[in-house]
């Protein structure tokens, strides 16, 4: 077993008593700091960063030298995938990712290549390990990919969407082919996470952002099923200790009974969602991350730490507790606004 | 008691037994029917269709002339209000509203004019009117308002945001300045629909378009406790009949239970819960609206038919159900497919 320094954010995912609650941020490795607005600037573009391992290292360990985080998270993108499999992938300034050849016919899905994630996107495994690296055991490295659902939203449309329609039309019109082409993505997922973890990636996380979109049965047709075979298909052990899941369906806070039945290790909760309720739901057959509303960032220091309180307080006794923001920091959140939610979790629940 | 020829709407708002289940649709007279791009394109804007009686009364009737439906809704738009307390409201082409004079500061809404709906939005009340004689007694005419919280959220950011950042920042910082403002809209949407069922309007709902943005506690303390405190000031019988109040928080389906004990006589519920589930948390006290997912409408008449009768199913046995979207039907629908829908609502829900 690789030797880990802190390893309270582990422990709190197999729901182990912990010493305090640990905390990490999604996005926590982005644009609301400064010195990631500069290597930015010089990369050029965000693929640019993604794309090379040695910015991707530096960037993804720039929060941890700010605070003490209790883990790290691989910086990358959720659009990896299609991108690998050929729909091309940009980003525009202010209008989000866009695909230059979005999948517009059951032909385009049909000859979707299969990806070797290890050939085919082999910057992101260079990254994990030299992250890896450079972590030297202080904190555990995540891993993470968009779920097939939400991969399969962005192929479709093309680009970010208010009401996914198209997406939705293939679903409600053509099951047969949109199970084909999550299928397919789960199988690349799937891949990609187990290289990920190969490469040194310690927990994994899958984002499944636009689960909460789809009508109940839908969800559990056409995303949950999917990530539940990602799930079953994961290597659960490497280096001598297992490697959690931690599935995310944004705004599916009422349907955590039957994600915390797919094999997951964690959720993620947003803040829509009290997390004594969310708990109920589940039972405490898995732990819960989150959920803080990132609004909450902009506000001030007194406000910021009444409400880790009271995250905290929601959560109640007991182990499985990861702290978290219900989604991504946003850009406009100064950064000692952030050093003061990490000391505020950390003191409160008990860090000597 | 004014004659109604058709009363289905009402008496399920009731939870009464009715012979098939009635079916009205947000937005219903809007941007899908060609005959509505005519008119709007004639008056030179959305709001001098809503501000001129004769035009919002030929917009209501144009869905009742095309499709069998069940109600009527007033053609107007949430932001009335605070376009008539001297914020300046404009419509962009894509943009969406603004506000000229968003409010900016504590001082801002301190100053904020209370209104008198009947002096100073006579065009909505002789709207009604206007509708009220045009339809005869053929169905109801549902009266509306936004909630004070959406409201809110529109005078506080001068537009549409995706995160209502300094809306959110107002109450988690000056919570004593949010109540205030809230407190003033609450006074004055009370007064609006009370001025709406004494012009004609049979039903009222309210539309809490940005509730599902906050978070639980906060829900309850800045968006419920308002709605709620309408509710209790409004007059609930008018023409010797009950005056049904629907409440609309979106994306607030496991709110379902608080929403229940509101006073309300039925909420909407969003496509993303089952009408099942929405039925266990309400115990039944309230009837429920919705809930299909607006994109079936882009599909075909075999789905759009096959995704009416699932709704139907998982409402199940029982009366108190009225057919609804889960959201507002999208310009890009051809009108055909919400005939498809009526028909199929009716045709299944058992109307000779």
């Amino acid at each position: 077993m690789t030797s880990l320094i802190n390893d309270t954010f582990l422990r709190a995912l197999s729901r182990q008593q912990t010493d305090y609650t640990p905390v990490w941020i999604m996005r926590q490795a982005g644009r609301y700091l400064p010195e990631y607005r500069q290597l930015r600037a010089e990369a050029g573009s965000f693929m640019a960063l993604c794309t090379n391992p040695e910015l991707a290292c530096e960037v993804t360990l720039q929060p941890l030298k700010r605070f003490p985080l209790d883990a790290a998270i691989l910086f990358s993108d959720i659009l990896t995938i299609p991108d690998a499999m050929g729909l091309g992938l940009n980003f525009t300034t202010g209008e989000g990712p866009s695909f230059e050849r979005p999948l517009r016919s059951a032909s385009d899905i049909k000859n979707l290549p299969a990806i070797d994630p290890e050939d085919d996107l082999p910057y992101v495994m260079a990254a994990v390990k030299k992250i890896r690296l450079a972590l030297a055991g202080e904190v555990p490295l995540i891993g993470f990919s968009g779920s097939p659902w939400t991969l399969a939203t962005y192929m479709i449309e093309g680009s970010s969407s208010k009401t996914w329609a198209r997406a939705k039309a293939l679903i409600f019109e053509q099951p047969d082919v949109a199970h084909l082409l999550l299928g397919k993505l789960a199988d690349a997922v799937t891949d990609y996470l187990n290289a990920q973890i190969r490469a040194g990636a310690q927990v994994v996380q899958i984002f499944d952002t636009w689960g909460g979109a789809l009508p109940w049965a839908e969800y559990q047709e056409f995303s949950l099923t999917y990530m539940q075979r990602i799930i079953d298909g994961l290597i659960r052990e490497n280096e001598g200790r297992r490697v959690p899941v931690i599935l995310f369906s944004k705004g599916c806070g009422h349907r955590l009974g039957a994600i915390a039945d797919s094999g997951c290790d964690a959720a993620g909760v947003d803040w829509t969602m009290r997390l004594a309720e969310a708990r109920s739901f589940c039972g405490d057959r898995i732990a819960l991350q989150g959920n803080m509303d990132p609004a909450i960032l902009l506000t001030n220091p007194e406000t910021i730490r009444r409400y880790v309180k009271q995250t905290l307080d929601d959560f109640g006794a007991g182990p499985g507790h990861v702290f978290n923001l219900g989604h991504g920091i946003t850009p406009d959140v100064p950064p000692k606004h952030l050093a003061c939610l990490v000391a505020a979790v950390h003191e409160l629940s008990g860090k000597g």
